[in-house]
């Protein structure tokens, strides 16, 4: 079960004034679940998104990047799982484009102006019929289902659904943000997350928007990781709609930062939901990293201690093999790292320092900490100001079974 | 059990002239197993190491490099396991170099003829006085060990003791060589491996046998990865008694290139026997990246897809979810990476192109490969000439299990 994560209850999940959702159950890879989730967004709302970084990345991020710089605004997203159309080719392409041009038709808009997304297993041929069968029921199905149903529907490997809503006053308004995102395993975001959508009913120029979410993909999704696997799906979709009185008009100023500090919070909890619900978790793990030259290596240290294998199934005995922890920082590849500076603390306990044990640890104290489902692991490598925090999981038998048996 | 793997038998590993060997149960870590092996020199041998990169490198790691840097030619290597001494800080190095005074003394050398090294749990004293107890019967015991023992008595979590000879004809004489490694978890040398000590009786000169050890870990060691864990405590050792009649007078010729291809191969059996004993390892796999434009980018690759938790779990599970590879391809870092371009076969099955699975592909041809215990992956990047092999094994249940309980 998730670390220490309820998910959010439905009542809790706040409406986007000018986003209606509709989902139904496709049969894309198993009968009786919803997995088609279709997003429509009114006249006049703005939308901006991030994706991945993988070379090998799925065809629908390929058609979305290209639908995101035609001048058409956006109308639709169109989400489902069961698939990821990835490694898919050119025939890939031609199945998302038709995906589009279906949606498109039904709600009386041009092609561009939707975004496909798909998620699901890589390199298998996208079910284009049973998608364009579900698509008219979606489309009757509009303003029907709301957020908890859309975070249910675009679910794959992941136990809960994510979702969180806010509430901020921006210049004497209140703006309503409301975010939902997916995703469990194959989780080391690169500019972006697994999927993550997130609508706020203030008025937010293009500029303000991209800079916004740049702002709270930085400080949420691009600092987790489960197993160190970059997705070719990730995707980020932030939608402005405009129609709760909110108004942001540059990506400055009191208003601006107070929209995206909101906007950060709602997407680090979506990100930090994730590996709460990381396949096969147990512990949630905080990599907080002190003290270093750059947040470039800060950020080093802290996915090598996040991506060891050794350090992840120490956490999953609660076994203070904290030795491990030492090895990782070690190989990060910081060349000049003086090792006999830096301290490493697990929750209040000083774990090492000079080079070696710190001379007051003892074993019971670290064992203390490494028995709770929450765990601070601090480095402080007193080499400069600037620091940098990964949160991760641990590495269980679970994680091992679901992704033997993930295509059975 | 090791996948295709049967130790070499007692007999058929060859005694090298000039060195002597010494073993004893020191009750390290725990009672009743060989744990501290001492190997004796003869005066007129050359030695050469290559140790970690690990930046938290063991205390024996830089008391052995200061030694190698003295003028004293090596007289004696004392390698203990159960405990690593690293991360240990000004303590550990104390207790190494007591190490190797007490056994200077029994051997009437300098304590700077001595080389330490150490392996098994980080972070804990070095139990000095139960080594430097067991130091006079391993001394006592030189010559009545052989090579056979000298393996068993460095294992760790190893299943089966690692050791190779062979014998080749250089400038009209044989030359013999042999050597042991030790491994299993934390494997992912760099300029490096665990443990290795290979000898020769051949006489070789230092330059020359510099060359020879950089090349033999470069095609052996630092191909391999279990986990992608860099340890603490890496190092190889070759040694050259010289007392066999083959010569090797320059870093160059015939008779160099001779000696060092077997100093190779022997080196490349005992990296490839250490990923057979990978910790939990039900499979072997060679990662072989052809086409690429440098080896730096074709390794990069290759262990982007060694180390991915989600292909290794694949392999596990023989499940041909081979789109995982294409995902690790994606993300390993080759920005101007035109997957349209490039080739994955599984075995002998061409898997994917043109971006995605290939036309003649059939499930059930992948799933014949994955049912093997041995299994080529070839990725054809056809951007350049260049070519490069990594050898790694699955994640297994037993990965897990193995690393969870590893202290208890």
């Amino acid at each position: 079960m998730p670390v220490n994560f309820t998910p959010t209850a439905r009542e809790k999940l706040l409406p986007i004034k000018g986003v209606s959702l509709g989902i139904t159950e496709a049969n894309i890879k198993k009968p009786g679940r919803k997995d088609l989730l279709v997003m429509v967004v009114d006249e006049g709302a703005a939308v901006t998104a991030v994706f991945t970084q993988n070379r090998f990345c799925a065809a629908p991020v390929i058609v979305a990047r290209a639908h995101l710089e035609s001048v058409q605004p956006i109308r639709a997203l169109v989400i489902n799982t069961g698939n990821a159309n990835a490694g898919t080719g050119e025939d890939g392409l031609t199945r998302a484009g038709s995906v589009c041009r279906e949606l498109s038709a039904l709600l009386a808009c041009k092609p561009e102006q939707v975004l496909p997304f798909s998620t699901g297993v890589i390199m298998e041929p996208l079910p284009v019929e049973k998608i364009l069968a579900g698509l008219p029921s979606c489309v009757n199905n509009l303003g029907k289902a709301d957020w908890y149903d859309a975070a249910q529907a675009i679910m794959t490997t992941d136990i809960v659904p994510k979702a969180f809503s806010r509430q901020v006053t921006v210049n004497g308004q209140t703006a309503t943000i409301t975010g939902i995102a997916k995703g469990s395993g194959m989780i080391h975001p690169n500019m972006a997350t697994m999927l993550g959508y997130i609508a706020t009913d203030a008025a937010v120029t293009q500029d303000a928007l991209q800079a916004m979410l740049h702002h709270a993909v930085a400080h949420s999704f691009n600092c987790i990781t489960v197993d160190g696997d970059t997705s070719t799906n990730d995707a980020c979709v932030l939608i402005a709609t405009g129609q709760g009185g909110a108004r942001v008009s540059s990506a400055s100023g009191d208003d601006f930062l107070t929209l995206r500090d909101a906007v950060t919070e709602v997407a680090a909890s979506l990100a930090q939901a994730i590996v709460r619900d990381g396949e096969g978790a147990t512990k949630f793990m905080t990599i907080q990293i002190e003290g270093g030259k750059s947040a470039a290596e800060c950020r080093t240290v802290a996915y090598a201690i996040a991506h060891s294998p050794l350090v992840k199934t120490a956490f999953f005995a609660s076994d203070p093999n904290l030795g491990r922890i030492l090895a990782a920082i070690g190989y990060a590849g910081i060349h000049d790292l003086d090792v006999a500076k830096l301290q490493l603390y697990l929750g209040d306990v000083l774990v090492a320092e000079k080079g070696g044990r710190a001379s007051a640890y003892r074993e019971e104290d670290g064992q203390r900490v490494m028995q709770q489902a929450e765990i601070l692991v601090r480095v402080l490598l007193h080499r400069g100001e600037v620091a940098a925090t990964v949160w991760t999981c641990d590495f269980s038998y679970d994680y091992v079974k679901i992704n033997a048996e993930y295509r059975s």
